[in-house]
């Protein structure tokens, strides 16, 4: 057997612990006779695994007692319907356009709030964050909106926004768990888990006890409703067993590797390898404003398509896959999530420069 | 290791063929060098994993070309909301009440739709299938509901309702794949997998595509917009990878088991093994009319609580596991889904015996 390099976005590489753990175990779980995919919901066996996965993730980012953590379907694109029609009250809402998800979060919330577009960047392909110290945001806004790593396009919020007072709402799918974070600052943090911790098919949403609303419209979807959610333990239906199992172990691997500040230092380390090459590079470039550069993606381009398409092949065939970037926006990009090893980035980076060596 | 004989209602046992295979391959894909769960979903290689599920499922149920495939999250709990929401033009619609999921389905219904329930068997404990052959369906219903098999009483229909020409939608959750099927007798047939295909997260839709709306109210969020899914393909955003995949293994393994009329004969030969000795049991009977009983869940009483409880922890003590009946009806419940071998529940019944014999 021999592993990739695996660059992508999302769904992405995963522990190789993790995944050595999930295989040694799939025909039998601590001693149950059974996989966890087997398990009844219901059983202790499965209520203990849920719960120290929740355990753990209330260590990991020091979530206040006041907060409650759903384990949810329906990836984030369902929680863009379910903040609006979650949090709704005067039925306005401030959202910050900084790429594509940020986009198709605002269009859902169209459907149910006046929807204000407080500032965005897609004048520069979303290539930077915009200055949110003091947007035009209006004094009854149910909650003000971000996307705070934007996967696409590579950028991160370095600092957050002045909500000047209101709830603040992030959706951190391609930055969760990657670095300490202060969950007091929000009111809402939620994201799919299939970039940063476990297979496509769970989202969590971390949100304060106080917004949950006791009722909601008539016309909202059970599912979507927190409360029913939040009251059954994330268990109203059956939810995604095994992805939830699997973000537990991944927990357990992210503690082990020293919790969320070793986890940035690790990623900080990984990002300024790449970077510092891109920085210096006569052939690539990254395409991103550097104070608001993304540790966790990082998109860059040589200027010339048929370039960056030998690149991506070159790169593929030796080992280094995924590479490619989004089709909205061309060239290429690194995804280096928290799994991905140092020695992965080294050797990209190793690969890049031989690269550029021979075809300059 | 020691594996049990797991009588899970769901998540449920699955085929140890299937569960040693995606153990293999956790960490390398058929050579891709990486686990399913971190592969893009937008790669060759998970839309081959992908298309080749359909497929198969498509030749196992034999799905005619006009019926959408759909591989959606949420379970059948957020299709009981996407039923009505797609199927609304009269906004009427007629639900037959054979059990807890019917009645949260009609319950959800009733936000958007008026619902008749048109039949119940509610006054008997759910313990039977009323006569549907002429019941009083008003003309303009856009469609007829059923849940097919009820999972917690252990009744199946064994004939279809007459719906009087209207369209009939029909939960399958826990008799999907159990024995072949007439696609085209419904409109729409819909299920959650952890019963009889996969891991929990998924729920498969397949659905006519004339009755796949163009456009639905605007407050209906997009995630449970059947066209959307149908034009992307089920991946408007990132699908429940892996659970798809091991989907897809299970529909390779009932096919290599000689497809669904030869499940129907295992399940066949497994039921009368256990209804044959109910029958004869002085001390066990079976809780459902004859002509209703399920092939798949077979719930079953002593008419003693303690004996029951006592009946329960022996078994679970000697590997029987997961057989206490639904906690709305009690008793106990053996869910023998195809994955569960003959074996397991010969030697059920042999315990039951000796159980019988020590405590008579």
């Amino acid at each position: 057997m021999s592993r990739v390099y695996n660059f992508s976005a999302g769904p992405a590489v995963l522990p190789e612990e993790v995944l050595k753990e999930a295989a040694a175990e799939m025909l039998d779980y601590n001693g149950t006779g059974m996989s966890v995919m087997e398990m009844s919901h219901r059983s202790k066996a499965y209520q203990a695994i849920i719960d120290e996965a929740e355990k753990d993730l209330r260590d990991l980012m020091n979530i206040p007692d006041n907060y409650k953590v759903l384990f949810l379907q329906g990836g984030a694109s369902l929680q863009f319907a379910a903040v609006p029609l979650n949090l709704k009250k005067n039925g306005k809402a401030a959202y910050i356009i900084t790429g594509q998800w940020a986009k198709k979060a605002a269009q859902e919330a169209d459907k149910y709030m006046e929807v204000q577009r407080v500032a965005s960047s897609a004048d520069k392909t979303f290539s930077y964050i915009p200055d949110c110290s003091d947007l035009p945001i209006d004094d009854d806004v149910d909650y003000v909106y971000i996307c705070e790593n934007n996967t696409i396009y590579g950028t991160k919020y370095h600092t957050l926004p002045n909500t000047k007072g209101h709830e603040l709402v992030a959706d951190v799918s391609s930055c969760f768990l990657s670095e300490p974070v202060d969950v007091t600052k929000y009111g809402v943090i939620y994201g799919g888990v299939q970039k940063n911790i476990g297979p496509a098919g769970v989202v969590i949403v971390i949100v304060r006890e106080d917004l949950i609303p006791e009722t909601v419209d008539d016309t909202v979807p059970t599912m979507l409703q927190w409360k029913i959610q939040a009251d059954n333990g994330s268990m109203y239906n059956t939810p995604p067993c095994y992805g939830i199992y699997i973000c537990g172990l991944v927990f357990k691997w992210v503690k082990s590797m020293g919790g969320l500040e070793a986890m940035k230092a690790h990623n900080e380390k990984k990002a300024a390898i790449l970077y510092d090459f891109l920085d210096q590079s006569k052939m690539f470039r990254g395409t991103v404003e550097k104070k608001d550069r993304s540790l966790m993606n990082v998109p860059f381009v040589t200027g010339n398509d048929e370039l960056d398409a030998k690149f991506v092949k070159e790169a593929t065939a030796a080992g280094f896959v995924n590479l490619k970037g989004h089709r909205s926006v061309g060239g290429m990009r690194a995804s280096i999530y928290n799994a991905m090893p140092i020695e992965g980035v080294e050797k990209l980076v190793e690969f890049m420069k031989a690269f550029e060596e021979a075809n300059s």
